[in-house]
């Protein structure tokens, strides 16, 4: 394709030394006055150089009335200005040799009046001449967690924790909906990318950059419609298996429909065809916000299970079964351990204690290393592809945890392990954050959950080997 | 039911004036230790007594060798000793004139052995005879909130907060679960019970008594399987629609019902046989925990939809679109307003947004009185049941919460209003739980969560009414 540098010059987008802000403002009613706040809070390391013609410094940084009266070289250029002054702003950025736009203004393709189409077309031509990728119109902009580069007008999306999740989303409220998410989930990102009308940044061409971005492992997307679905899908085929790609197709209900055909100024489509075209090309589809989150989590730090077949091992029958329940909901196997596996686990467990899959472990909860011992050999069981590991906090089984986390620390994920360990707040939690963080397990707070990101895992490893 | 009484101790086992702890212990690796924590730190403001032959004081409070040896009448005892002291302990409680007995042990009908059966049959007897009703054995216990009494193991269950849900199960599993998913959602509950092997308050017996219980809003119970599943429908039928009554039936699944024929000692039967039949006697099946704790808390403040057609109003497309897709799949209408309500959306709103149903009321975002007037038209509009309403927070609506709290407060749920309105940690955080608490709306963090909880309130709604 060519693009005459728009792909290239993405990278100084997302990673620019110095940032200009179009329309920076002192006024809290002003949307360049959040952008302002986004990228000093945010403790962006480079240069932060606001534009507006009226005042002389914003935020203690002084401005200046045009990018003309820099004689330094501006890498990045946020707009904040009204949609019909944006034009002449592009002169300007082509002028000075800007390498990326983020356009936050709205009033382009996606109104009634064709006159904002219009002006968006004379936008991407100008663009398009000069190689500058822009993020937008009409987007909340983008945000690189890990140069602390907020370029959105959402100051607080700085509070995600650095991850190797990068969202890229058609919807500013996905967006902030995720990025709220990630914050109570402690999920961490590395990017949030708001594509908005997608003047010639469009997911077809975001996909390649983060696909070599060494900073996102995996990409979640939400869609509501796409300009070049067929240049997507070659885009996604092309670099299948490289990092995992998920996906969120908004519009299934026939009043989603209608309103995917206002927003963001494209058709939404078949929902059922695009699924099948998203699947098709390597792209993990799911239905909804959490399990986007789930799955994305999950699969920056769990390998995808080899085979259908899961253990549950519960320090508690219920929810066990109800684990049990949702893997068999889910497609999944709770198959007969190997005799090896099942004598050693008879050894370990008195006979009135359920010793099957599911494994009850709760009359060992005393038994520390009885409990590492039933682990340990379901792990290593070649029938066993993948682990649900439940436990309830009680007073007697307050140790449970530190005493298997040497074991699961060893072990890290060789086959993928998603526990439910669940006390109240405060007792069990800095302990699995840190298993989190050490790769370990992934944690997640029901039963139903856990089972249902064990199957995206699967369908995801089953995609993989189709390829 | 001749039951000797049994029926009517249950008001005092569940709110007794003086509490015996029969195998009291100050050793923290003893079960009696962690229940003698339980009361005292969960501030019973009744007598609490330690009975235990070995020691004169446990926990500064005098201890007794045995209930003989004191004068004063015991309401309710706690029996943490091993299974096979059990008897002498029950008859030593029908001398007593005990009440009510929560019996922890483990080791009855659940275990392989028959002693075990045969033990529990000879104390069902002992019971049976003085008209004592006995929660257990092996459970956990039970917490009554409202009366700060937690007669169970854990004591970290006192920090759940106070509120209309009581649960019922057979798991204590589960019952951790979700009382730890309560305490991390702040689900406000009533009764925390453990009905264990079932000695004889079983879910037929339980039901009578919380639908006459005035603390007790909503029932939701964990099922595995039932030994009196007839006598449980024509309870549930009795006392149809006095207060609503949510199921979590576990054991869909192959390996899920092999785990409960040995869980608990009853087998789980064929599920859909068992759904169907408590569904036919008014009570509403849920497939998994999260489903039943958001529901049982709707249940509380959200009167049922009076219809399938759902208002979908959403300060950003794009969650407004999940919720809409969500709706749907759900079963729910998106119907057109009524003209008179589209004329006035159509004044507030320009002609660029979204107008129909759902409504994006984006563009109103700086407006209050525009946003107010949507949801008010709304809200009044007759073929809407109910209302989903969703807002992202972004630094230029700070205000929008503050601002419809007034409207919500005079509205107060007389159609059911769920939210999603959702924040970084701490912004809303305050507003959303005041609105809550007042009974405004019941605020959900996904769009997919609370076009389900609707979903499964029009459900409770629509069997309620074929009643």
């Amino acid at each position: 394709m060519y693009d005459n540098g728009i792909q290239d010059n993405l990278k100084i987008l997302f990673d620019p030394a110095t940032v200009a802000v179009i329309g920076a403002s002192d006024n809290p009613n002003k949307l360049g006055y959040h952008v302002m706040k986004s990228l000093t809070a945010g403790g962006f390391g480079g240069r932060i150089i606001p534009v507006n013609p009226g005042t002389k410094e914003i935020m203690h940084i002084p401005s200046f009335r045009s990018m003309a009266d820099l004689s330094d070289p501006i890498d990045l250029a946020i707009i904040v200005i009204p949609a019909k002054l944006v034009p002449e702003i592009f002169e300007e950025c082509v002028q000075k040799g800007v390498k990326g736009i983020v356009l936050i203004t709205a009033g382009f393709k996606e109104i009634d009046d064709p006159a904002g189409g219009q002006l968006q077309a004379v936008l991407a031509d100008t663009a398009r001449r000069a190689g500058i990728p822009v993020i937008g119109p009409n987007t909340f902009g983008m945000i690189n967690l890990r140069k602390n580069l907020n370029a959105s007008f959402t100051p607080e999306f700085s509070g995600v924790e650095k991850g190797g999740v990068t969202l890229v989303s058609q919807s500013g409220g996905i967006s902030h909906l995720l990025a709220f998410m990630a914050m109570r989930q402690n999920v961490g990102m590395s990017k949030i990318i708001g594509l908005g009308n997608r003047l010639n940044v469009d997911f077809a061409r975001i996909l390649p950059f983060l696909m070599e971005d060494p900073e996102t492992e995996v990409i979640a997307l939400y869609l509501e419609g796409e300009d070049r679905p067929r240049r997507l899908m070659e885009v996604a085929e092309a670099y299948r298996g490289k990092k995992p790609v998920i996906a969120m197709k908004a519009g299934s209900a026939e009043s989603g429909n209608r309103a995917a055909l206002s927003h963001t100024g494209s058709m939404a489509g078949k929902h059922e065809v695009y699924q099948g075209a998203l699947t098709q090309s390597g792209i993990l589809c799911v239905d909804d916000t959490q399990t986007l989150l789930d799955l994305a989590r999950a699969l920056t730090t769990c390998p995808p299970p080899e085979g259908p077949g899961m253990a549950v091992l519960t320090g508690q029958a219920g929810p066990g079964m109800a684990a049990s329940d949702a893997c068999e909901k889910e497609g999944l196997k709770l198959p007969f351990f190997d005799p090896e596996t099942q004598d050693a686990i008879n050894e370990l467990l008195p006979p009135l204690a359920l010793r099957t899959n599911p494994v009850d472990m709760g009359p060992a909860w005393y038994d520390s290393s009885a409990i590492q011992g039933i682990v340990r050999a379901v792990l290593e069981d070649e029938n066993v592809a993948g682990i649900i590991l439940l436990m309830m906090f009680a007073s007697a089984n307050r140790d449970a945890v530190p005493n298997l986390a040497p074991l699961l620390l060893e072990w890290k994920q060789k086959k993928p392990v998603i526990t439910c360990l669940i006390s109240p707040p405060g007792i069990w939690d800095e302990e699995v954050n840190r298993l989190e963080k050490a790769g370990a397990i992934l944690n997640l707070p029901t039963p139903e959950r856990a089972a249902k990101v064990m199957a995206g895992l699967r369908q995801y490893g089953k995609m993989m080997k189709k390829a």
